[in-house]
């Protein structure tokens, strides 16, 4: 058992703090002779790192990762996988005043409640800057996965505002700060979170990420589910609140003729392993195993913690006190939980090709 | 790994298919010298059994639970208790069409994808059966954690048909055959399961639970977050398709200021570990740690997946056939998922119970 | 973690006390589709099973092993393995005076000790009688290695009188009560532990297994080597003091030339991996990683504790006494420990079979 | 399931390679609030470091330890913490030859047959270097044990020249370059040590390693006892062939009257947790379990693979060819192993502290 462990044969251990010298990803169990450099994982990076629009974190980190172990020549062989990312722009005097009270919606009480001290500087280790670590993990996942699998994401509601999903356009995601699949949403987002932004508030999202190319066969019962982890993955990243697979909860609206995904026979001659469906409420997962189709997740994320308006709170010594939070921070943290839920996604699924492999020796 | 425990210090670890000779759950990790006989599992199962009125499957189990070691003169000694649950009315010859041919929505085509066979007799190891031995592993979980801790659940939605939050009442939830806390409610459900089970057809449903008088800190950043193994724990319970904690999904449409829970100081002079909270978007957890406030869980069942309406699907030789499900099956799975997710909670908590003690000493 | 689980992909949850209604071993992760029934399990137990000569305890056992989940038709599935053996001798009563005081050599004080209360029939979970499970459990471990792989063992010391390793002779190890591979030894055997056995003493042991068809490759650095799950095994038997591989204590008097298994080419185009090597002092493991060569091991087991000797001990209140074992024993335990080491190192192996096939495919 | 982990409460994962640019040890599950800065583990380093007399190998790291995370001025966090050593003498031209054949007695083989390549600078992740890191994970151990228990170890046997254990002397073992305990023995091995060096040539050793001041109750059957973890502990260590707890192999060659531990009350008063026995063949550990006697076990370390004497071996192409290890090596890698083993018993208990108070509350 390990608190700060994801994944059983694809394990991914994370440590670091937002405000100490650095953080980093130790991942165990992957293959050997997989092609791997840093050049591999820093694309994943960027794509994450704050500061490159005015609807993320003004801190600037570079955010460089370093392979300091498991591969030779390009390769990796079978040993630990050590990532490092050093924390450049800490600033700890902003955060002076975070120790002396406790910031609602933080988990600064109930660390201090859990181990009797807690580290204040930029929120510990509950910060999200952790998640630049899952991301590093996640590039490798892919790799692990291969070309076959392709996994994305989008930004599909920000506050009151969802997407219109008839106008889904994946190709457009990168091209907007919001990772949004809906072009025609962009303005009406971009004003939406300058208000917020401006008025020093927050608001919360929905996430959407889906993994296509996975053979059917994936995941097992009963408790090492494919569902079960993804969801415990995604409930993982930081103000995550809710997490759904294929229908969701609008699967408790519907009847059993509704909901289900008729089966047809696959190209000819292809047998039970090309099977297709007439549709997917699935997503693309049954008794907690793949089914070969697409699977399709989405989470919401709560709004920052972080806000400018005063709320009430307490102080070390548990004197009531208000509390508003300076500093810089996200207006719209899921935004960049966009690269995180793809990286826990690819984690959780190397993690069963590893496993499907070891039961099955397919 | 394993792909049949769930937990970590108190290990639960189930077996056991629909129609073989009998399922059971082995207990690992209970801690020694608490009371535990077979009449404190009994009531619990007794609850979940089939056969108990007209909207649950007409399946008749006894379901009557033996303890075959882990205890001696009526205390948990500490060592691996092992539960047995024998299967008495198994009616084989009802599946003997399952064999041929996928069911729609069931395990059965995956499992074979994966395995290259199944045990096809009720559905075998992803029958709903298999949630008898988690809920007798509940009833111990319950045990360890005490009397200080309650933890409830109640189903708030039939299909389309929600209730109505204000009229909540605990008392009455086992009054009536849908464990529905609204009094006003009933009849509706009534009417309309009627015409679902008379149609042949089957309906979702939406199910909450909640755990009271739980300390703060329990719970582990980063992978060992309480709320991503509750998460996990709902997420593997059969036809669940999605999980929220506290506002869930809602949160994604809150300000920063709206879904904040302020901190109040607690009772003079109780210290840092009896505070209070304006509100609870946060479901009693953050950063992935109980704040003490009651844990609030919500997660969505899809409709039984076995109707009369002929669906399309394959044969075991790939060829396209239609599939009506005849035997024995619950309209609404959902009703009787509400003690599942409450044996899940209590297992949850209970290992984090454990958890906490080891890392804190506490 | 689990205290009673052994393995990580091949994974053996053993429950069960000497004197409660049935004890058993839970498998999981077995791969599905391998031949199995009762009948591939129940020879083994039959060969561990108490009371066929003078020379093991009296205790009269039948040990039939069910199957009550995880095949089908003969097959495993890859569900979980539940399998149950019935107690059936035990008498009770015999064991009426182990609860007033502790036995010298047992685990009934520290049991006490670390439980506050312990299960004092017939040693309750800490007898060999819980070897049975694995027993159970490693004739799946085998089917799981296949025909190419044997496992063996052999006892080769009793007390002062070690075989001589030069008349070794594995076609007779099945011929005699001890599981002797020097047919000259065992009269000498008889004889001593004749006399052993009516003084109502007892006597340690050495027990010699070896694996032979293993290709190379399995294990893994760094703690999860090859040989340090074999020793854990081992150490974990019931009376295990000691454990050593290759050429064990023997190597620390040796020179680096001595020690030194040079690698000779394979058969003409075999490549590397079919490698030979011109002694086995690394007993088939170098790294962690086995070499292909045999893996041999040997272990020591303690005398039994129950002698007829009275011993000072203490009573449940502290009070200072004497004790006199009575009941039915072994008076010489490593004898039955022999298949219990095949077993094991069945399991271990079985083990890392699957995970050398999750890590590298092959 | 780790390949390298080890512990389940207290997990220590190490990671690097003996020529990468770094190693180092992530510790998880630390309880928060001990004090710890790198002062704390330095003293560990420096004493297990390479090159601090002519009897280890010449390669000169100054090993200096950096704490990355986990520690909040000066007190641990409850977080994980992240060890780094850079590696700074690493000369890998001096292992340019290593790559074109494979060292008899080294990892090379197996490495390559397993993963299909390797890192051949310095054997890579085999190598000895990779102790450091447990060293300085085992300091952290001991600072989660407290100062109640006190883990030393000694060399007790090199080559054919063993100890005399009469002699016996704790305060004179770091006054040697031999962590020996009987100073007579001193320059016999000086002697010994400088002929097997000058030859290039190598020897094996023994190791004593013991606690003291544990108390009755840690451990736990049936898989997870202490002395199954202690035997991997020691095993998981390069080189180590085997171990061997209390009386260890004697015990084979006793009768159960010359093993019993008879138990004698404590002082009056002190109940069960104090009681005394007469001997300790036991090593401390019955059933699993800690008695509250000292700890004691011995493990073989077999003699350094590399030799200057040429032997048998093939290249990466599977051809003969013959092999003369230059380069720098420790003529007794058993010295160093010192250290270490009590790095890996302090793991191993600090584990099982943390065990114990889940389970039991103590």
């Amino acid at each position: 058992m390990s608190h700060n462990t994801f994944g059983h044969l694809f394990r991914v251990t994370t440590w670091g703090e937002s405000h100490g010298p650095a953080l980093g990803a130790l991942v165990d169990g992957c293959p050997p002779g997989l092609p791997l450099s840093e050049a591999d994982i820093q694309p994943f990076l960027d794509r994450r790192r704050p500061g490159q629009s005015r609807f993320t974190t003004q801190r600037r980190e570079p955010d460089q990762v370093r392979i300091l172990s498991g591969t030779y020549e390009g390769r990796t062989t079978g040993t630990p996988i050590s990532l490092l990312i050093e924390n450049t722009d800490q600033r700890s005097k902003d955060y002076n005043q975070v120790a002396a009270s406790f910031r609602p919606g933080h988990a600064d009480l109930v660390y201090t409640q859990k181990y009797g001290l807690r580290d204040p500087r930029g929120g510990g280790r509950s910060s999200a800057r952790e998640t630049a670590a899952r991301v590093a993990a996640g590039a490798i996942a892919r790799i692990v996965l291969g070309p076959e699998i392709t996994i994305r994401g989008a930004l599909t509601q920000i506050g009151p505002h969802g997407i219109e999903r008839a106008r889904w356009d994946w190709s457009g995601v990168d091209d907007n700060p919001f990772f949004c699949p809906d072009r025609a949403m962009v303005p009406v987002w971009e004003g939406y979170l300058d208000t917020i932004r401006k008025a020093g508030s927050s608001v919360g999202a929905i996430v959407d990420v889906e993994a296509t190319g996975l053979p059917a066969g994936w995941g097992a019962p009963l408790y090492g589910k494919l569902d079960a982890e993804i969801a415990a993955a995604m409930m993982s990243i930081n103000a995550v609140k809710a997490v759904e697979i294929g229908a969701g909860f609008a699967a408790a609206a519907l009847t059993g003729e509704q909901n289900a995904d008729e089966i047809l026979p696959g190209p000819q001659g292809s047998g039970l392993n090309k099977v297709e469906y007439a549709s997917n409420h699935a997503g693309g997962i049954l008794g907690g195993i793949s089914t070969g189709q697409p699977v399709t997740l989405r989470f919401a994320v709560k709004p920052t913690s972080s806000i400018l308006t005063p709320m009430r709170s307490i102080t070390a010594d548990g004197l009531p006190t208000t509390l508003a939070t300076k500093g810089r921070h996200d207006p719209c943290v899921g935004i960049r939980a966009v690269p995180v839920g793809e990286a826990m996604l690819a984690c959780v699924l190397a993690d069963h090709k590893l496993r499907h492999r070891a039961q099955t020796g397919l």
